[in-house]
């Protein structure tokens, strides 16, 4: 036994995804440090991915959540569990942490050798008139998962704030156990990180199951009701008056800490760390949603506050105490994220659109509709797949899709194609496995591939609106023209295109639509080699239901 | 219209996926062309991999599976289809390709200036006594899937020779018909370029739904029974009676016009070609099952007789025809391939194991057992994962995996890694999309990147037997070890471990072996280093049900 060499002392603060993945990497590497957890809550190691389903009712037993208790911890890891003890004060001279029993106020030094900051990020909680009342709640850990189901019983409403991921969940999960939902988001859009007309759908989707969506809005105030209810006032003055509200817009990182230790944090108060994990001091490490980690494809820093990316930056920085830089370094995130709506997911990997505007990058866009698997096989839904790339290289800088099945897929392809630091030329030919119940010989990701590439030869010219002074050729079967008639649209169907272009007025600018974009591209070729000067609609009629005369409510 | 530069000639034999994809490309490329397409059959472009499902009754609609029709391509892209119609000649010196009605018998002569050979491949049929029988059917066409389906009628059993994909998906077909199936590989195992431990579990789900499986067999005869019945006579003496047999014991490439216009084939029959998908006659092109490309990932030749490939090198054919040496080469295939079979799918990408050792090719395996999604969210299923790399360079060269669901992502995203070159450090860090319906925070991706890098690193010593002498230590817990006792192991559940160490002999090597794998090297780690020679058993119990007393048949 390795007796004679004195442990290493390592606390980590925080223990949940980052840190519990920290200190049991660490004790698979080295059986013989000395590693304590201190958590300020209760619980260690929950599934906090999890907790919406199990307000809904989906996942039924709550144990389920609790992926490792301090107990466990201690008995198959040998690690040493504060719970309900809070870090306050890091002295770095003396390397001793202070911590503080959250019951009794006792308060204690750690020495360490090491120090790993886990402690996560923390809901965000706006200063309104009324926030505090007791049925304002938020969802990050399981006592707050308690809170909100103990607050849903023997109400009918509930107001979400906020619809990124959390506030979707919440909806979708809220609707389940057919509360009235509202959900309020500043943005113009759902999901924020997403370019608009890829939430498009989504939204419906919400809408569909009578969730009552409301855009661009903010809540002013709150103010208490009777029986506990709660009024929000809108930004529009609108008043809503509800049984709860969950507030989903956003976290802030829980880095006071780390700045009362003097460490170097963003301006936007994430931590700032190393390519394994380590601080500015480089005897403290921070991992999960507290730190900013290099951003591989916009060469600034970023932070992804999810399970998938804190979990492997905790086994970097145990790596790295261990191995030092002999360790694999952690390659930063380029952001992968889906969500679940009713019969819809949509999720990006990578830059999105207006990520590249933002960064003033140039870029190319294409955007396909196809099958989650054979059309001729049953259950096939339609997928539509947004592939962002670099004009001169080709490279793929970011997609996203959403679709009834098969999204989580071509984001995970989409991903890989990432890091692999592939080309639009590269989607052309990826093999992905193909029998009827699984994909198509050709792949949406091999269609993404065949248009972008069609753009960059110029055979492809997509517009996302009609010209003033075009001509829209609706070029679809003429019993579809006659059933959802496109408003100003002259029907050609591809098959009469050829032996009736002399009707067409070779000066005009001609704009092809169809149902998904595919036989538009067709006919434009046609036209092209004809020297029309032919663009296509992109997505056709799928992607611009505002062209129909009836609009349907479901762009999906 | 640009009438004044003469139409290129094209001649394309073979009208379904290849063909029928490079006379579609051209059309698009290339308005003017006059592009004719022969096909031997009455169809052109039909789902050839939707005929099993069809056959079984998934597939309802035959007209489903036919995707184009002579009249549909030349309405649509101006294409003259030449159907059950033969090439029986090619003139390279003249460009002039001989072709015959079938039904007529008459012969005219089609002159090219750029020809294209898609003839695709046929069912081998071994010239075995008896098989002339009208009840031994192959299935290729759908004139072929009709004729099975008539074969079908009244007749309660079927032999299915050869468990490749199409055998595995007659196989489960015949059996939704309520057929009793038998099905007979020469091999010992079924899908023969899988490894054999990959696909266990799948002839289990066979023998489980009461297909008769019999494996390392072959067809020594057949003989004709009353009622139109047929007997086979195994080359172990049995004889089974049924009432129709299916051949799929693979197929060979219809290159005997190729070879009768001398264009160079290699040693197996499929036709030369380059990564423009030219012939040994640059005029003259071939795509699909008929040729052979180069193998990226061997440095070899090889065909993959999929449509996926078949329809990429189409494509590839197409743009060359007009664009020369700036199109998009075909990069070469890797092979991606999966087959579902009852509840349970299996597939490959890229080299197997058997492969790998056919080339004398160093290489080190890595096989994990996870979850299709979060574990702890209803309806997750269990699936293995198997990733073959270089021991060098850590490199993927292939990967397999089954599993309930999600086996078709994994090798997707496997796929994609391989085309990326990437490494089993990458499979580290790749960001998959995470929300519970979807995926884990930790996918199996990922936990084959982490076990992959720790036998790389020196921190995972696995083994597939447990060496003689060796103590075999269960560390699965208590309930589970006595309800599902090992042969001669000693239990010691790992959180008991550390205490229970001076119980174990020093000098005596220890086999570590849990439920999947995972406990099984934490508590390795724990032995190691304690100074224990300590391996760990691949897979766990999972992997080797054989060492349970009793022995389940369901190793999935």
């Amino acid at each position: 036994m390795n007796v004679l060499s004195p442990s290493r002392r390592v606390v980590v603060i925080g223990g949940v995804a980052g840190g519990a993945s920290c200190a049991a990497r660490l004790r698979r590497l080295d059986e013989f440090a000395d590693i304590t957890i201190v958590e300020r809550g209760p619980d260690v190691s929950f599934a906090n991915c999890g907790l919406p389903y199990h307000i809904g009712g989906e996942i039924r037993d709550r144990d389920a959540l609790s992926i490792q208790t301090p107990a466990s911890l201690q008995a198959m890891l040998n690690l040493r569990v504060l719970a309900l003890t809070e870090a306050t004060h890091i002295d770095r001279n003396a390397r001793t942490v202070t911590v503080k029993s959250v019951k009794t106020g006792e308060e204690r030094l750690l020495p360490y050798d090491q120090l790993v900051l886990a402690p996560g990020a923390a809901p965000l909680r706006p200063p309104l008139p009324g926030i505090e009342h007791p049925q304002i709640l938020s969802l990050r850990s399981l006592e707050d998962m308690d809170r909100i189901k103990l607050a849903l019983h023997h109400i009918s409403s509930v107001l979400v704030i906020g619809a990124g991921f959390i506030g979707l969940e919440m909806a979708e999960q809220l609707a389940h156990l057919k509360k009235k939902v509202h959900l309020v988001e500043l943005q113009p859009q759902i999901l924020p990180l997403l370019d608009a007309e890829m939430v498009r759908p989504m939204e419906n989707e919400l809408r569909r199951h009578h969730v009552d969506l409301r855009l661009g809005q903010a809540v002013a105030s709150f103010s208490a009701e009777p029986d506990n209810h709660v009024t929000a006032v809108l930004s529009n003055g609108e008043r809503l008056t509800v049984g709860a509200v969950i507030l989903s817009i956003g976290v802030r990182p829980e880095s006071a800490l780390a700045k009362q230790a003097g460490l170097a944090l963003t301006p936007r108060g994430h931590v700032v760390v190393s390519e394994y994990m380590q601080t500015s001091d480089p005897l403290i490490y921070a991992v999960g949603d507290v730190c900013a980690t290099p951003d591989p494809l916009s060469g600034g820093v970023s932070n992804v506050p999810l399970g998938g990316p804190a979990n492997r930056q905790g086994r970097t920085c145990a790596d790295h105490m261990v191995r030092g830089p002999s360790a694999l370094p952690y390659p930063g995130s380029i952001g992968t994220a889906i969500v679940r709506v009713f019969h819809l997911a949509a999720g990006i990997t990578g830059l999105s659109e207006k990520r590249l505007r933002e960064l003033a990058r140039p870029y190319r866009s294409t955007t396909v509709t196809g099958s989650s698997h054979a059309s001729y096989y049953p259950g096939s839904q339609k997928i539509t797949l947004k592939v962002l790339w670099d004009p001169e290289t080709g490279r793929v800088l970011g997609a996203q899709s959403y679709g009834g099945d098969g999204v989580d897929k071509r984001l995970d392809v989409l991903a890989t194609a990432l890091r692999g630091k592939l080309t639009i030329d590269d989607l052309v030919h990826l093999e992905m496995s193909y029998a009827p119940p699984f994909g198509s010989a050709k792949d949406i990701v091999n269609i993404a591939g065949f248009a972008a590439t069609n753009q960059r030869d110029g055979l492809l010219h997509n517009v996302d609106t009609v010209p003033d002074g075009a001509l829209l050729l609706d070029v679809r079967a003429t019993a579809t023209a006659t059933q959802e008639p496109m408003a100003g649209a002259t029907n050609i169907p591809l098959p009469l295109l050829r032996k009736q272009l002399a009707s067409l007025d070779p000066n005009q600018v001609v704009v092809t639509v169809c149902n998904f974009g595919k036989t538009g591209y067709f006919a434009a070729r046609v036209l092209a080699q004809h020297r029309y000067t032919a663009l296509t609609l992109t997505g056709g009629v799928h992607g611009h239901p505002e062209l129909l005369k009836h609009k349907d409510d479901d762009a999906s």
